[in-house]
């Protein structure tokens, strides 16, 4: 098969497309010829060296994809060849083949095509665990979500509103602001010019953070919640160190939250799935979310596809399609 | 009634019975005819002028008592006069009478008496609150507290073990460490002499770490935590600003938690009333916890029992009896 691993740690003209062995599904896993994959910033990191892979997790890049089932290991139920999924990947994914536990696979939404669904595993599971689940979010709660274009802002915006939540985002320019209003943001931070802690403190603040920035945004963060409210953090962007005030964390109940879903074991990327089925599946089969794909490059394209997000000016998805 | 206020922050010499108004029971309030009130570590900061009382908290000290209902404002279903109640209050403990909501007021557990019963509503609610509901707490998970023998500490060790979990504390003195294994604490820890954070992490961490101590311990208690643990903070003994390192939040999948009971609104106090009577009253009366009472003191003798609590010598509960 065809795969995408690098040379060694640099810029985008370090990934190549090789030549390697088929994967063979173990007992659990389903093998999924991969029609597309979606491109992630952890990508983008593992590509500079700054990301380590969880444990047994192969070196062929991509989190995540698209295609029809292949083949099935010992033990699994559910599936039958042919069946167009989507699959939450520990990695594997730019490639034509990928083995995967089947607690990780889901259907085809309804109505969607093969290419842009490859865009929807990561960013639908990683609001469901971490908005939904981790973050406990209510109807009628405020959600800031730091972001306001990528994969994450776009689908977060559209699943909180479609949840009943309000939505705040920052970004840094207008442009990617207007972009966020469009898909339903109520209130939009251009975070060069504004303190987003302020903002959200005049509207009564966020109940739930999402947060990729970490270290020096921690205090800002704080002020930002309501009380109870919860930073979630997912991403490191700004540093890992950051100081925490207690006396604001307590006076506001609130809590400070770490996580990530990639070195989860695969029964709880199971339950994460199963939960992101039943919420969002629906909404994206009704429409009340739409998926946001900025461009689709071919596989053999790939360091191309990662020198345009590194530009950052993409607005939703970027997909790989993995059959070019 | 007579009432401990203080004339300046300060040492134990500070604080004064003096002759009050008897205070009036509002719409929901009872009024309880105080027997006895619990000594608790926010009176000795109060009176030390390092503590803020929630707004409309009246300056009389003592945040918990023991009594007998002696009125009942309008709109109070539940209690008839001559009840005998413990309370949780907001202040007001240290004097001959006191008006609070009627949600924050709790039978006596059958076979406890009076004078004893005032130093349970403290620690009970706390636990309550910060173990099983923040904390999430289940059955078989390990609870790191910090301060073995104080309040919280005894009673604490009793309720997670009655619960079905594994105790770990901290103390600074082989007595206290001793006190705690009596009261069954798994695994005792003299923080003078060993590293709290190598222990928990030698024996697979903490699930919840109850902390009050705050900043200079937040990496340390980090490094305790196991997979998926919280760090429950509920005091700042140590100071307010510690470095939280997110690589290792996110790594554990961990929380950190701040929270207060004293501000709390009483609809919140007495959710957290509710839960405590259902789960830890039976454990009082059928023994399974046992309440640690170190002294009593008369409220007359109230300086007193401030400095033997400075001293940190008590083990468990100082009480005040409110009749003398």
């Amino acid at each position: 098969m065809r795969a995408v691993r690098f040379r060694f740690p640099g810029g985008p003209e370090t990934l190549r497309v090789e030549e390697l062995d088929d994967p063979v599904p173990g007992a659990g896993d389903v093998l999924i010829d991969v029609a597309a994959a979606g491109l992630n910033r952890a990508d983008a990191l593992q590509r500079r060296g700054r990301y380590n892979l969880p444990p047994g997790a192969s070196d062929i890049f991509g989190m995540e994809v698209s295609g029809r089932i292949a083949g099935l290991g010992p033990d699994v139920t559910g599936f039958r060849i042919g069946d167009e999924v989507v699959a939450l990947l520990a990695s594997g994914g730019y490639a034509s083949l990928v083995a995967v536990p089947a607690g990780q696979v889901l259907p085809v939404p309804s109505g969607i095509g093969l290419l842009e669904a490859a865009g929807i595993p990561e960013v639908a599971a990683t609001l469901v665990s971490n908005v939904v689940m981790t973050g406990s979010f209510r109807e009628g709660e405020t959600v800031l979500i730091h972001g306001a274009t990528g994969g994450i802002g776009t689908f977060g915006i559209q699943l909180v509103k479609a949840l009943g939540g309000r939505v705040a985002v920052t970004a840094s320019t207008s442009e990617k602001l207007a972009a966020a209003r469009a898909l339903g943001a109520d209130v939009v931070i251009n975070y060069t010019s504004e303190n987003f802690a302020e903002v959200l403190d005049g509207i009564g603040g966020a109940d739930i953070v999402l947060d990729t920035v970490a270290g020096p945004y921690l205090d800002r963060n704080l002020r930002a919640l309501a009380p109870f409210g919860r930073i979630v953090t997912i991403g490191m962007q700004g540093g890992a160190e950051g100081t925490l005030d207690f006396a604001k964390l307590m006076k506001k109940k609130a809590s400070v939250h770490g996580t990530l879903l990639r070195d989860r074991p695969p029964w709880q990327k199971a339950e994460i799935m199963n939960r992101t089925r039943d919420l969002v599946w629906p909404l994206i089969e009704t429409g009340a979310i739409t998926i946001t794909t900025d461009t689709v490059f071919a596989l053999s394209d790939v360091a191309s596809a990662h020198a345009y997000f590194d530009s950052g000016n993409h607005v939703g998805k970027m997909i790989l399609d993995c059959s070019r």
